[in-house]
């Protein structure tokens, strides 16, 4: 292996991570926290708000290990949002019930040259006071998960104000006006670099980097409009801590997911994840990729789904056995125990 | 050629659908009516809103024709929504700011057993009609093209209601009462096939079947799920009509798209068109694949875009120029012009 071997090198997720021989395949699941579990419904009704919990640190660790104590997965991911960094670049953020709102998007060269940029470790120290509540609280063999936006999808929400079905305002800007896109894209890939280096030094062993609409771009606008700031982000993570790329709906950007050399890529369900891994040939760890959408069936047909799946990449150094995306809201939480404890009853 | 030759033979759309050396590559665009022209929004603001602009033969004629007047494009593609037919099952259907809306939708045994199947010469004469007043008045050399839902996508409707994010309600039919699931999509497949042919006695010379929404599965519950379904329409249309797949966001069901063996598949702008081609072997004709989200750009953009894309097949039978999806709504015609105007002064 080349990864050093550090003091957290023992830990299952880690190891899988750096492609090494383990026992079983490690476990955890996108939004693991979450609306599905009665005891997070009830931190959710005592606080304030979506943004209350997030930025609350002893919330934020409680629902980040509502589901550990749970169900007992491999690895915690931080209770936080991929948009909050943004209000260190001076922007408002709300969360309504439609989702995230941004009042002011940024649109013009003069609202991005706005753009202040604070120190994560300012602008965002709950998120690290979050993280070092999670981790002395945490059970020694589990891994505590950072994560941040990646810079195109950052850019997505600061443009168009919130979630969007075609992202006309994105296209246009990055179209019409690729200088004032490309400050642009460069303000995020620091902020969210100095965002994931901030995590690892409060105690986070692995990052995972979400860029949930990059599928959205064909191959050639992926490659011209957003890897690099992508690339930017991997290259600036401390080497010793392991990345994780995701990008939702990409098996058309795979084989750039791999270029961009992180330690592991995510694998939408969609993709047949025993070919994933013959594209990757070695070079990362691979994870995913349940369909969140199937644990909306039956305990019994996830559990025959999820050894399905293990056996369809047994023997297969580097999985760590995770969704294609986030648990669903309605799904039962006996469907997500079926799957945890498949996982952790099957050998590799 | 395998297909025989109709007395339409000799237009360039169908003659590319059967794969026949073409002097050019025929264009059309998938929502090439709407929104984006000037001269529909003129229609639309007299009509009584979007239902009463498709159920009115006249005005569903008119905006059918409207982009043909202005770009030339080689087919015209009847103006209509693929939820009218579910009308004909005994559903309410309504368009308000959201997108359609279904009231009472279909959620049990029961609600699947109440659809009554009314012919759609009856309960959709006005499409018939519709496509009668376009083919009197469509240039000789123009195709017209009809279409429908596919059943898994017409399944979503009529259960979530409306369009979705997640399929919740969906899933939980499909895989907790799959027998009333299958009942459902036998009934929509009927209903799909026997509006398809209608449109073609009513003078479509080619058809388009969309599952808009079958991208959101996996391949193993696709084949499953959804596409015994589309298979069976796909059988009953008549043989001597074109028939053209569209899946969305749906390279990992591509293969199974080919398998059923219709004329043409269109390929998502996702996807790498020459790849596809090669994938596909000469089994299929091919429509696709600019990406619409990149005709918000510039006119000089997508005149490049569209000749790179030819370029990169030229040389290949079976060939329709399209996009990847509909055009969207802010859309430059300009940007519309340019690309029908480097379709047609191409050569392969």
């Amino acid at each position: 292996m080349s990864a050093p071997i550090s003091k957290t090198g023992d830990k299952l997720l880690l190891r899988a991570l750096r492609r090494e021989k383990v026992e079983r395949t490690p476990v955890w699941l996108m939004r693991q926290a979450g609306r599905y579990l009665s005891e997070y419904r009830a931190v959710r009704a005592q606080a304030d708000g979506f943004l209350g919990m997030v930025r609350d640190p002893e919330l934020a660790a409680e629902v980040t290990l509502q589901p550990i104590r749970r169900f007992g997965m491999d690895g915690a991911i931080l209770f936080s949002d991929i948009l909050l960094p943004l209000e260190a670049l001076g922007m408002e953020l709300r969360f309504d019930e439609g989702g995230p709102h941004l009042p002011k998007p940024v649109r013009t060269r003069a609202d991005v040259e706005a753009l202040r940029a604070v120190e994560p470790r300012q602008a965002l120290d709950y998120v690290g006071r979050a993280l070092g509540l999670v981790k002395r609280a945490l059970p020694a063999h589990v891994t505590l998960l950072g994560f941040a936006g990646a810079p195109f999808t950052l850019a997505s929400y600061a443009i168009e104000g919130g979630t969007s079905k075609s992202f006309l305002e994105l296209r246009k800007l990055m179209y019409r006006d690729t200088a004032t896109w490309e400050l642009l894209l460069a303000k995020l890939a620091d902020l969210t670099a100095a965002h994931l280096a901030y995590q690892a030094e409060c105690g986070a062993e692995a990052l995972v980097l979400f860029d949930t609409w990059a599928g959205t771009l064909t191959r050639a606008d992926y490659r011209r409009y957003a890897r690099p700031w992508t690339e930017r982000v991997v290259r600036a993570v401390p080497a010793h801590v392991p990345l994780v790329l995701f990008a939702g709906q990409a098996e058309h950007l795979f084989e750039d997911q791999l270029a961009l050399a992180p330690t592991g890529v995510a694998v939408d369900h969609r993709m047949e994840l025993a070919r994933a891994f013959d594209q990757a040939g070695g070079r990362v760890a691979l994870q995913g990729n349940l369909d969140p959408g199937a644990l909306l069936s039956s305990p019994e047909e996830v559990a025959l789904r999820t050894r399905a799946l293990l056996d369809s990449v047994a023997g297969r150094a580097g999985h760590v056995l995770n969704l294609g995306h986030g648990v669903l809201p309605p799904t039962d939480p006996e469907c997500v125990a079926a799957l945890v404890e498949t996982a952790r009853s099957a050998r590799p």
